[in-house]
């Protein structure tokens, strides 16, 4: 059994503060032991958590939680902040169904005071809490720690542009460790690398006191002068953060985010200081983790590993994640196509794109965490005679509705959508839910979708994609795997747009499948035959266009029909096709098996459709019952 | 009749192009006084189009258009650059039904690349265009140009940071007139106004240089430090758009935007230059019409004026808008409640709201054009105890979906949504239409939704949401007005959640009207009798909960049912309507009377109706065919 003697002595942030400073290195120890020794057990988010141990531990010393507030951007790296405020045992449990969430929430804890998951609200958020405060006639203090890719973020920029002219005492944490999952990109990125890689402001510093000696002997005119030349130099040369002082924040830093004692002094220092105030820390993603040091993205999010050796255990070798498939599948296309240009807002990793990357990379446009940005930019790609491919996360796809009504789909652009991560996440929970994606892209005008039901329709559908340009056009899949045994690459299957499968016949009533629903649909099918119900199933394939022909005429053939979609019920595909189909056949609909209106925590994608009724003895079961009525 | 001798000869850009530049101040005289003269007769945009006139002529004039691409943001100031891309003769049809619009529009003219509306989308596009360019191995240029408050939008500065990054061949043209519709705010426009004002850039070159004459006096390694503190000394000084160089765009400026000749040699001049350029024009508002010189703000839109006073048609005393109507109604309630905080999205005047600034400036909190951080900011602000009522319209509540779900609905945070022009939004056209915030917001987890039809309905509906704190709320109506005469603010009539009102009984068909178009639902209900069949009308008030008790028994006693709601059929009410009518009720189904999912272009409301067959006759004759069926 490990043993973590400072650890062991803290539950709450109220232990760790009766503890002397020099006790806080040895407490971080512990910290990260715990998070290695744990992770290395059941997985979860790790290198980003090793890499705030210290400055979490200097935080909650500074800080009296919960009563002044610390929050978190994005939120993956709160394993620390969870381990010092009441869950330290329950770090096991972590991303389970039932278990600790792997981001900050409010129903476990009153030192997590959102529930986050997208990138860059923390500096929004931090801006409210501080405003609320002085409408209130409080004083407490309001800290955002918020990463070097997060920062970069439309929102965060939005809010630093506000914060930095109403400037209210508030401290945000540039917790830079130069990457977000992937290898950062843009300019801020850049600046932020010049600042730390600079030399020249220690230097000068020096050089210039020395030279200001020389002043008295050339006379006053030029003292005056030399005077306004040190306001100004002294702006320049020690204000390496000139970008965010323009902002309106006063800069500090860079300082080591490992040296506890170090933030600590810091953070004491700038109680003192009025108005928003940014404080950049270097910190390094996996620190005191030797592999993780070596390979943050490797060990951005692990499964279990040999704590000694840093393995983890190898997948199925015949198994591809469906964006992978994607991923070479536009390889494919490009090798004969040049015109194909591939966008990611800081997805290479997560979207499958990282051989496209090396592949082709003048095709490759990762626009950093920008998702509102990559979707006008993809649509005047298309203005300018590319064909671009957008591929993004269901759930951050939402962050750019707006460009999909405004840039893309009024014009009629044909934006080429990839929609990965669409239905349920599994352990990212609540605020990476891919489940209304269906919804506002079937009130986009123009837009067209499809419902792949296999890892072969993702291919084949991709080939068909490359050259249609009637419409902006979507693909939506889950986070799923595909057999490399089964797949045909080089030979894909003719989609013809509009056209449904029918892969089950029966009178009785009608499934209506909607994407990777498909093999529950079939097992209901099943289930209910030998009850003696004989149940038609259509693959849609097309949510819009679909197959008005095919599906309007099972309707009429069949007695009743159901809806399968993994979306919540309102944001879903029900909606669009009970609006589309014929008013003299709706009186047949049934029911529409989907995910309630709710927030759907983490969990193991079967766990939560059970949770749901969803498996498919359970949706057979409730039929049953439905069909007797 | 006016003359304009100069523009008579230009149809065309290049008819512009053979053109000395010295005939260039005269040409802009007359696109200056064509837009006065026809504007003061038809209104439409005014201020910003007077503003850019010197600018849209030297882009025209040095940019080989339309091979060359300018990208104009927003896009309400195009008007000048309508006059001489061959529409100068439709110039008095714009804004009007059928006619030109207000924006830029492809349809219309191969000179507009993009149908825009929203801010800050502009860079984003260029840099599209410049990176398909180059993929394509195209060399044609590309500029946006942005004002300076688009230029704060976060998907403008994440743009900004991709294109700082990559550095394609590009040119922003930050055209700074120091406001938005409203007067500008946030740290981005300060830091303009700085070095706007600071005279210490040509002040401090001269010193600085004089300054270096001694250095030879006082030794060779000082002359080093010099030369050192020269390049810092000058880069600080003589780049004073140190923030965008900072992210990677080389600076230029400030130049005097209404020079027409400076203009044009500098675009000159900045073509032989790589990279991504931004180059800072500085242009008035209103420029060379006094009265919108002096109150540029009353001028930004306006109906028809006289031109030799500036006067404009006075609206009728009785009449006030609902945005007006909100404003006053939130005065009330913060004079009792100091807690509430009113927050705009640069939408002070808009959203009827200078009087409230006026009288609590403390708790208006205007920022800037952000829509996705005043979102989140709204939701930190209920964390800290306060009210947040956040105004916004329809179409710009879109930017801020992903706000809405992750950072308020799925933690249930009790934001008050007061979302104005929902509907169709009439003269500004398919950009800014309302017509899919029904559809999102009822896919949100815990939002509840209200859906008054009268402006009393409005003053009613924010004393009740004051204090509803078990869900957010979002309450959603049109652009239109109410009568002075007839309205209770002081004495607001008492509203039950969740209660719907029947105006109107009958058993053959039952309407459910959503919002302000109950005025339409009552007049079919009346055609309908006439015609010997009777209807219910149902003012569902609610949408979200809705009144299922009386709705329901509603359903049932009648024979069939409609819904009426103004939202795109696939982005209303209607998909969430039927997805929660019971299914033994839903065979009653005959047709939801909705817009269909295309552009809606611009027009008076009625225009748009007929045209859709939406008004009450047309939708009075279409029941009684589908009824007679």
């Amino acid at each position: 059994m490990p043993s973590y003697p400072y650890l062991d002595k803290i539950n709450f942030p109220e232990d760790l503060r009766t503890l002397k400073e020099s006790d806080l290195p040895a407490v971080c120890h512990d910290v990260r032991e715990y998070i290695i020794d744990t992770l290395s057990d059941v997985g979860g988010h790790f290198a980003s958590n090793l890499g705030v141990v210290e400055l979490t531990v200097a935080l909650h010393y500074v800080f009296q939680t919960p009563k002044d507030k610390i929050i978190w951007d994005v939120g993956h790296q709160t394993y620390p902040h969870k381990i010092l405020t009441g869950r330290k045992k329950e770090l096991p449990t972590v991303r389970k169904w039932m278990g600790l969430s792997g981001f900050p929430k409010r129903e476990e804890s009153e030192y997590d005071l959102y529930n986050t998951g997208h990138a860059g609200t923390s500096i929004s958020q931090a801006l409210g809490e501080a405003c609320a405060r002085d409408l209130m006639g409080e004083t407490y203090k309001v800290a955002a720690v918020i990463g070097d890719a997060s920062i970069a973020t439309g929102m965060a920029l939005e809010a630093m542009n506000h914060g930095g002219h109403i400037k209210p005492n508030m401290l945000v944490i540039l917790n830079d460790n130069y990457m977000s999952i992937s290898k950062n990109v843009g300019s801020i990125s850049n600046y932020l690398n010049r600042i730390i890689s600079s030399q020249v402001y220690n230097k000068g510093k020096t050089a210039f006191y020395g030279f200001l000696k020389w002043i008295p002997l050339i006379g006053p005119a030029l003292q005056a002068l030399a005077h306004n030349m040190e306001t100004s130099f002294k702006h320049f040369m020690m204000r390496p953060g000139g970008l965010f002082e323009d902002l309106g924040f006063t800069y500090f830093g860079p300082i080591d985010g490992h040296d506890v004692n170090r933030v600590v002094q810091m953070l004491q220092n700038l109680s003192k200081i009025q108005g928003p105030i940014l404080l950049h820390v270097l910190t390094q993603k996996g620190k005191g983790y030797k592999p993780a040091e070596a390979d943050p993205i490797k060990y951005h999010g692990v499964t279990p590993f040999n704590k000694e050796s840093g393995k983890m255990a190898s997948a199925d070798a015949n198994k591809i994640g469906l964006s992978k498939i994607v991923g070479k599948t536009l390889i494919d296309l490009t090798s004969k196509d040049k015109r194909i240009a591939v966008i990611t807002p800081a997805m290479i990793e997560g979207s499958g794109l990282r051989e496209y990357h090396e592949t082709y990379p003048n095709h490759t446009f990762d626009v950093g965490i920008a998702e509102q940005h990559s979707v006008a930019f993809a649509g005047a790609m298309t203005n300018g005679g590319a064909i671009p491919f957008m591929c993004i996360y269901s759930t951050f796809l939402t962050r750019a509705l707006d460009q999909l009504v405004e840039d893309v789909s009024l014009m009629n652009l044909p934006v080429r959508f990839v929609i990965d991560r669409a239905g349920i996440v599994g352990p990212d929970g609540e605020t990476h839910q891919g489940l209304s994606d269906l919804g506002y892209l079937a009130g986009l005008p123009n837009m067209d979708i499809m419902v792949p039901s296999s890892a072969q329709d993702i291919i084949d559908s991709l080939h068909f994609m490359k050259d249609y340009t009637d419409h902006p056009i979507a693909i939506r899949f889950p986070k799923d795997n595909g057999d490399l045994r089964e797949l045909q690459f080089d030979t894909p299957n003719k989609v013809t747009k509009a056209k449904a499968r029918v892969v089950s016949e029966g009178n009785d009533l009608l499934i209506l499948s909607v994407g990777f629903m498909l093999p529950i649909a079939k097992q209901v099918a099943e289930i209910l035959k030998k009850e003696g119900i004989s149940a038609s199933v259509i693959d849609l394939f097309w949510l819009r266009p679909y197959d008005q022909d095919l599906v309007h005429s099972y309707i009429t053939k069949t007695k009743q029909f159901v809806i399968l979609d993994e979306s919540y019920l309102h944001a879903g595909a029900s909606g669009y096709l009970l609006n589309e189909i014929p008013n003299t056949l709706i009186g047949k609909f049934l029911k529409t098996f989907a995910l309630p209106l709710e927030p759907i925590h983490h969990g193991e994608r079967n766990q939560i459709l059970e949770h749901y009724r969803l498996t498919s003895s359970q949706i057979a079961e409730d039929l049953l019952l439905l069909l007797q009525k």
